[in-house]
């Protein structure tokens, strides 16, 4: 199952898409793909409610409406750190022995092909290509890796767009550079777990004004999802709907001699193999 | 005016407190001290409902009643780092030139009189007594300190219980052991800051198990709140009910030679002038 968020700002809906041409609409079933509805397990209602709409024909058709993000803002958004091994390459830092957690502001959550604002007095706004992970159900102290299986309500394409100045060199604490409006674009979809053969081969890339600048494959994670979920959960407790970011491979601005920024003007194309694409237009900072 | 929240746990009902024996409900008026009720401004409704309440007799009264945290679960806890230049001279850092931002998971947030649970594994969990400030509207980018003012609802006592090993020695960044379940006690009040004659003058206080370990006052921090919420305001947007935890004065376990850790059974009692104080047990890991 494929799940997107249709509408205005503010005022998404939620829907299940079919294709790239049609969705089943389940607004007056789902208030919204929100924390109450991951946690309330209705999510495994949704299939039986789709196909009885398919097979009465009760279908929408994209029509370049807005996408939101796939889930409404969540509890929280948390990060996984140089996650990638060539990653940690590039950025002069050593894979780390276990995983580094950051966070985002939940508020920073925007829909894949929104306008993506460099903040004021950026000086090194970047991209990040990133695979994102939203929790199932209210998690905490998982017993075993294989456990952390269940509490994953699918997958998304993110993009952890990030302030390196801000991130690096403003005070030792990543979060700063990590959090401004804007700043996490996702989508299109949630996609089931079901509906991805393997998760740990899946390709990905990130392209700027045409150029392809990340391309890399969730093969070489240094931490898989199930690793990441089991050991979040032993530090704290996911609730259902919260967002986890497993970190970026290889051919972030950062990375290149010299770094390369993102400019006003500047466009971005992402994807990830079976989750969809992302286009995100850079603008200036607000006035 | 001083918020508070009473009840069981998810089930709270704002009131106003009046005295110690004395509160007056709003809950037929107000659904919560939450995101949406700051972001209203129906705060400044609230003088006039509670005068015509105590003209009427309308009040009640405590009996013992569970408190819990002075406003709902907000969008997000900020954190300032190293903020009394006493504390980071016991932790062996230099003051920081620019705010140090962290994060804390917001499900950490519990009542000032609720168990604080040492997190599975922990071996060095420890105290910081704190002046909370719950931000009162959608902050942005203030064009001066001086704003900041307006943007504040009020201050309450925060505890920023802290796994020092998980904080320090497991991978770099902060939040990872900040964001144990239980490990932000709030309340028992927000005052609003009319109430409060200088908020950089204030004693702090923690005791652990009856020992005074923590003196402090507002007036020895880096950064004043001001300084605080206008610097934050550059780097993300503030939404209303937000928490921003200032940073804690000298005392703390670690800073102890040898450091001192919290135990089950131990008992931390703090407060700050003015805005009340807490009572914490310090109870044993989840079985």
């Amino acid at each position: 199952m494929q799940l997107m968020r249709l509408g205005a700002v503010g005022s998404e809906r939620p829907v299940i898409r079919l294709d790239d041409e049609r969705y089943v609409d389940v607004s007056d079933v789902v208030d919204d793909f929100d924390e109450a509805f991951f946690g309330s397990g209705r999510i495994a209602e949704l299939p039986a409610i789709v196909d009885a709409r398919v097979a009465s024909g009760s279908m929408g058709t994209f029509a370049g409406e807005r996408i939101g993000a796939p889930i409404a803002r969540p509890h929280q958004i948390l990060c996984i750190g140089l996650n990638y091994s060539d990653h940690a390459a590039e950025t002069g830092q050593a894979v780390p022995s276990e995983p580094i957690l950051f966070t985002k502001s939940p508020n920073t959550l925007v829909g894949p092909m929104d306008d993506v604002r460099i903040p004021r007095g950026s000086t090194k706004p970047d991209w990040e290509v990133e695979l994102g992970i939203v929790i199932g159900r209210r998690t905490s102290y998982l017993d075993s890796v294989d456990e952390a299986r269940d509490a994953i309500a699918g997958y998304t394409v993110v993009n952890d767009v990030s302030e390196r100045a801000f991130q690096i060199e403003r005070g030792g604490q990543w979060s700063k550079g990590k959090s401004a409006e804007t700043f996490n674009p996702a989508g299109p979809c949630l996609v089931t777990p079901d509906e991805i053969d393997d998760v740990l081969a899946l390709d990905m890339w990130l392209d700027v004004n045409g150029t392809r600048r990340q391309t890399g494959s969730t093969s070489t994670m240094v931490f898989d999802p199930y690793f990441i979920v089991h050991y979040l959960s032993q530090f704290l407790v996911l609730e259902p709907g919260d967002l986890i970011n497993t970190g970026t491979p290889p051919g972030v601005g950062m990375g290149f001699k010299p770094p390369i920024w993102l400019q006003p003007g500047d466009v971005m194309e992402l994807g990830i193999e079976g989750l969809g694409s992302q286009r995100q237009n850079v603008v200036a900072p607000r006035a």
